[in-house]
């Protein structure tokens, strides 16, 4: 555990526990390694330096990184990012300022680019991606449309997270609200579901209207295919509709987590937290996140 | 017929025969006004100046407008353009340098955007628009692999239009021909089909592939769905899919037809005509396309 040359030793206060963990554990080239057997999982955690080896880092500096389900992490310093936690919990830089906060803002701002105005649609709206997306673009001046499953859901991302209007996907006259909800049609869409979520989207789409792409759990963590019912809109309606990952745009990271982190320090940005409590709760955690009963950002606390 | 003022009569010697005039009849509203009834059917044609009341134009001049379907068109001087007809001949400002060129050229250019040594893959390579996509991509230096129906048409496209490689799309080992002829995956797509075709695309496209969609001619001119099978392609390999309608883009259109007019003079563009004589003959030229017995650009002359 000793750290070598341009090493930390951080002890880790908080995991983040994703969906892309469970796709990281399939044997199968993606843009992740895959989990070795017999090793730490690894994953997004966030602690604090008791060690450094590395000019850049102090003892007692609060830092991120892909620290692992483990109480200590001996990390190589270009690897981790110190963090300003004096206005901002060192748990949100792992949430709405960290790797789910940034994905919102690269596809809000980098792919959809929308005007004030606009009608912006976002999926899985309280989510922890879904949420801080639909909240830049009603910082920017659109209309926000959330889609959510269920009432509470809805409630929250309206009452909460002040989202013009939110559909429950669950629904059984999901269209017909959907088509209530955004009577000026959709210029933009921020979307991780797929399926008929997403066919009810582009049925609506103007011209011009661009998806941003953030995964499609539709087909489940076992990549089930998600279709997509009609294409004719991509060229009738002159759609673009883009994939991406965050990790790509690592030289953007710092930008969008200053601004994150700039905006929940004056209450303009708020999220929700799930958080269970020692190492060994990390396992259900991951699986509370797969089959959705977390509310949130999921974390795990090591006190 | 007199022209009147900033106008011009143009005498017609080309129509110009487009899929598109297929869903212009449909009764319903698309990027283009529906064909009036009883009217001149409009279209794309070519001719020249034999009365001028617009400073820009002199009798004598070639031009192409939307003359529609008669042998003498009154036309504001602002809706044609003067062709330099010296070294390319006129009715190729109705083809692969006309609205079929530049939809190539767009797609490819401001699409596509691929750097030598890239593989792309055209569909309906022997049309008019994939000729002209495919010759445009061999031009820098891409691997370029069309897709067509049939031997004959995968035979011109290899052997007159000098792509790399041709996948005959009626084949029943279609997807194993495209993948023996994409061995390093697909990088850029030019696709106006949809359906199966477009499905075997996405299985095979790299990280990054970027998909320029020019129509979907999989779902007829009655624009019956067009489903695309799986869309986790989007996210995992982070595609770009993006439809376009070049008449949008009317401001670069000297632009794009002043460099494929001069590699139409150097010999380095190729181009097939279907040409039909006499007016009489519009409407079965276009039932010809329609049903996909022409082959190259269609055209009407009006000798």
């Amino acid at each position: 555990m000793e750290p070598g040359a341009r090493q930390v030793l951080v002890r880790q206060k908080w995991l983040s526990i994703d969906p892309y963990l469970r796709e990281q554990m399939n044997d199968a080239e993606s843009y992740f390694s895959p989990q070795p057997l017999h090793e730490v999982m690894i994953g997004g955690a966030a602690g604090e330096v008791v060690q450094s080896k590395h000019p850049d880092f102090a003892v007692g500096d609060q830092v991120i990184g892909l620290g692992g389900w483990q109480l200590f992490a001996t990390i190589n310093g270009a690897a981790i990012a110190r963090v300003d936690t004096t206005k901002v919990p060192l748990a949100a830089f792992l949430g709405a300022a960290g790797m789910p906060g940034i994905t919102a803002w690269y596809g809000l701002r980098k792919i959809i680019t929308p005007a004030a105005g606009a009608t912006i649609v976002v999926s899985a709206a309280s989510g922890s991606v879904g949420g801080v997306a639909g909240q830049l673009a009603k910082l920017i001046g659109c209309r926000v449309v959330g889609i959510a499953g269920g009432a509470v859901k809805c409630r929250y991302v309206v009452d909460e997270l002040g989202f013009d209007a939110c559909v429950d996907h669950k629904a059984d006259d999901f269209e017909a609200q959907l088509a209530a909800a955004t009577p000026a049609g959709i210029d933009g869409c921020f979307e991780n579901v797929g399926g008929r979520v997403l066919d009810a989207v582009m049925r609506r789409l103007n011209p011009f209207a661009r998806i941003a792409v953030s995964g499609l759990i539709a087909g489940g963590y076992d990549g089930l295919p998600v279709p997509i019912a009609d294409a004719n809109m991509f060229s009738t309606a002159r759609i673009k509709m883009e994939g991406f990952i965050v990790s790509d745009h690592r030289e953007l990271w710092p930008e969008a987590r200053s601004e994150l982190a700039g905006l929940i320090a004056s209450k303009r940005l708020k999220y929700r937290e799930s958080i269970a409590t020692g190492l060994e709760t990390a396992p259900g955690a991951l699986i509370d996140v797969l089959e959705g009963r977390n509310f949130g950002k999921q974390l795990v606390e090591l006190p």
